[in-house]
């Protein structure tokens, strides 16, 4: 897995789609557990699903590890947050440190956190943490340009944001991370997301803004107007996932995109959280529409639009818990359940193993 | 925890609502989190009621367990099932060998599997798992009579499976379980449950009757036909529970019914599974309507007819994923979930631990 130098065009090209003849062995399994016929629902869907992705009948997510993308936002001198732009330092800080929401959650499903400074606008120390080194320097730039005014970045660096997120997101899988979680951290993020949300599912802006960490009506009005703002003065194009990513987006947002292409590219599973990594899913999926594949959808936010974003991917949620904390929270809770879902599929019985009468 | 001779009667008036105090001071530890106002969503309820249960700021559900109810039923002769009814016995033997879906998930969640001859018809060896006794005989009869020609049991006999399940669970809490989880094994018994949810919900049968492991349609017009005739031949009282609970339930319903009484007068979490559990939960709630205040309802089954159960006891399902499995398997499931709220709420940091700024 050494793709030091590998082009966004090579990625793609060899990204295939889920390996459908291993699902169906799966389903084949999935017939013989002692239980009535698919008894657990979603979690045979799951289970089969990462059995087509890792082409195994013996899947193992035992390795899991979240990237936690930060990245700070021009356009948050709209006015579009309800929290100063120096929490998106603050909080990486807390990430390395271990006491915020993704490192409780993640803890408790034993996966590693990793942080990854996309382009905040401060300078951190290069922390360590446990004995690893689990903060990463990326900067793409100093923080994205104001959206509602012009591009938030260069192609060139939508570019480098993505291909960041597939390197980091490859050398944790040639370490043997089973399943990697993307998550998020940046003042203002939603704004973008819900920018790419808009243009890619053409959505009315007014279902897809929502009130992010909890701005005012005042607030969400801003949000909504330079957000429009943006897509006017900019006029992304959807059919050119690069464009859409430059002209409206957040180096965060591309970075996740990379960790998706990377689980595709790589045949690993990836757990999305809620609404900024799904805006790097449908960057990713716009670029390579298989990648959905390889996706999980670990919940569906509290936060307007998302629900839209998920249909379009076609992605149905695992949790529908209200949450809308980002982080990776909904995706490290989700990965409990995905994990049940393989352990029924490898650790369960059959009728012949248990000696159970089936249906007569 | 010495209730050896309680009778249903001082159960019932031990019982007291949760304490809205608690709950209260939760809630404000919850608003100084770092994290958006209440972002986390259902999970801050989730630990809120915790607390407001266990009175604690500091509460911990690090010992669970599940005790897996087991019963046959008389009214598998009217064709009801689409499995023979050997299988209530050969399933109990799963669970102590430890292959089933509730051993799977349980274990994923670490907790101990506790299983009840509640009253199945053949006699059992006590098998011993693991070096301790994870088997109760408590048979209150071989099985119920068929509840669409009389009476399932004696209102004696629905006392006795109350009482059998509220000490079991005792015994449990009194070992220092933090919290349990009912289950439930028995051939034919979604057709008592829905029974029982038909008139204490007053759902129209066809709402409320579903295919449970899987009859055809011809096997769900006798399910609702048996029914149907057990109301009309028993008419059970919806103002007397032990009525209802004798005419047209199970031995394993009573004694879910007398987990749920137990973790309420004792002042534990308890969660209930599926349809089953749910019926057990009816029960345990037109004898004492606080009871909810300590349940936690693990998921919304697939069988048709839950969700309503669910609307009447005014509980919010953590899971909705498609599953009809039974024994637990979804409330082991939402262990995982719950303790993760749990976690959130003891072990995040507030904004003043961590030093980050909060909204301007």
């Amino acid at each position: 897995m050494r793709n030091g130098s590998i082009s966004l065009k090579e990625i793609i090209k060899g990204i295939k789609p889920a390996d459908e003849e291993w699902i169906e062995k799966a389903k084949e399994r999935t017939s013989q557990l002692l239980m009535p016929t698919r008894a657990l629902g979603r979690l045979h869907d799951i289970s089969e699903k990462i059995c087509g992705i890792c082409k195994t009948l013996k899947p193992s997510i035992s390795r899991k590890a979240f990237l936690v993308m930060a990245g700070d936002h021009g356009v948050v001198e709209e006015g579009v947050s309800a929290y100063p732009q120096e929490v998106t330092g603050e909080m990486i800080k807390t990430f390395l440190n271990g006491g915020a929401g993704i490192n409780v959650l993640a803890g408790l499903v034993n996966a590693e956190v990793f942080v990854v400074d996309m382009g905040i606008i401060p300078d951190l120390d290069h922390v360590s943490l446990n004995g690893e080194d689990h903060l990463y320097i990326q900067k793409v730039a100093r923080g994205t340009a104001n959206l509602s005014r012009g591009p938030a970045m260069t192609r060139e660096e939508a570019i480098k944001s993505i291909l960041t997120g597939f390197q980091l997101a490859t050398n944790l899988f040639s370490k043997g991370i089973d399943m990697l979680g993307t998550g998020d951290m940046g003042i203002g993020n939603t704004t973008p997301s819900a920018a790419i949300g808009t243009v890619f599912t053409e959505t009315a802006l007014e279902e897809m803004v929502g009130r992010g960490t909890g701005v005012d009506d005042q607030g969400l009005l801003k949000k909504q107007k330079a957000i429009q703002k943006g897509i006017d003065v900019n006029r992304p194009d959807i059919k050119d996932g690069l464009d859409v990513l430059s002209k409206i987006g957040g180096f965060e947002i591309g970075g996740i995109a990379g960790c998706i292409l990377s689980g595709a590219y790589h045949g690993r599973p990836v757990v999305i959280d809620g609404f900024i990594s799904t805006a790097g899913a449908l960057v990713a999926h716009s670029l390579c529409p298989f990648v959905t594949d390889y996706l999980f959808a670990g919940h569906c936010s509290e936060e307007t639009g998302h629900r839209s974003m998920l249909r379009f991917l076609d992605l149905e949620p695992v949790l529908d818990l209200g949450m809308r904390l980002g982080e990776g929270s909904g995706g490290a809770l989700a990965m409990g359940i995905i994990e049940g879902a393989i352990k029924i599929f490898t650790d369960m019985l059959t009728f012949d193993q248990a000696g159970v009468s089936n249906k007569s």
